[in-house]
């Protein structure tokens, strides 16, 4: 019997993987809750909880193996594998995402970039020579492309983000500033600098 | 006597607030901390401790007035008001994040843009003016400058938040894929697309 585990733990996981990293970074070989608490701001018996959802890991008292820890969580969120996107938008964010080097070296690689303006098609951005946006769907299968990522207009994407998901993609990474709708099933995830601030002001004189 | 709210809370009032925006958008004048729960993946336990810190909103088993609650937010979140951000690096990135609308409609507006690259100074990106680093820490403390964004490369990142705190900033949002350092009393937040894609993963197939 599978046991369904909240979103809200699987999104604390990668900051679990983060502060592991961190943790490795700095020569610790074993950690303990507190010291992660500490380092991401929730409880040790948060963090207890999360992770007993996926089984045993770490003694009673004597802490979590960094390594092996950090190991299981990767392959418990499938980052043991590479993970094919797409990119809706190759204006002037969509370059700057194209350029920026952290997604391949995590294993998410652009392996694709479309475009509805016809002036951007054929171009080369990044390796990639930019496609019509008639092409995603055929695109999409033929190179097993799970994720997509929006970077046009706010006016146009969630129509951008509708075409994606009727082409069968199952996760968005929008940069759009709109509230967008995926169907069940589907996972989405905003790039959403505003929300970032929101949560600093309260700290600023 | 001031009680110290954890960061954690401050964290998630911005998501709090934009449920309650999407709720005002549909149209509801009441919603319960079961409806905000289930809109953000939080126990109506959790929501109802949260916001306990800031005093009663809302009466026992009536919910919560949607407009005022969103305004109480706003006003303790120190959302209420303007606030003025400088641009370090216009490369492509930063170029993407003058252009980005949606900042100015929220109450943060980029005031100034900077570089380190002489080629770069002078020119005009989005209405202002590239001016050079060494103008940074004057042009900050004149036009009551309290948040910083960093969009240089992740060679240069760490450098330029240092130059930017050693200049009074109050607070970074950082976009190079690095593990930034702040001093204790700025506060630092990353725009990591990364972390959002290591919790998709773990859905697909």
């Amino acid at each position: 019997m599978e046991i369904s585990i909240p979103e809200v733990v699987i999104l604390r996981l990668p900051l679990y993987l983060r502060a592991l990293n961190l943790c490795s970074d700095e020569g610790l070989e074993i950690v303990s809750s507190r010291e992660l608490g500490v380092k991401l701001q929730l409880t040790p018996a948060q963090i207890r909880k999360d992770l007993s959802y996926f089984g045993k890991f770490g003694k009673q008292g004597k802490g979590y193996n960094v390594k092996r820890l950090a190991g299981e969580l990767r392959r418990i969120l499938k980052l043991d594998r590479e993970w094919a996107m797409a990119l809706v938008g190759v204006g002037r964010l969509g370059r700057a995402i194209l350029n920026y080097g952290h997604f391949s070296t995590e294993g998410f690689s652009i392996i694709a970039a479309f475009d509805t303006d016809p002036a951007q098609v054929g171009k080369k951005v990044s390796g990639l020579t930019v496609q019509n946006i008639s092409e995603l769907r055929p695109t999409l299968a033929d190179r097993g492309i799970s994720i997509g990522i929006v970077a046009v207009p706010p006016g146009e994407a969630q129509n951008m983000i509708n075409l994606l998901v009727a082409c069968g993609i199952q996760a968005v990474l929008n940069y759009a500033p709109i509230v967008a709708r995926v169907p069940k099933g589907v996972r989405l995830r905003d790039i959403d600098p505003v929300t970032a601030l929101r949560s600093v002001t309260y700290y600023l004189r």
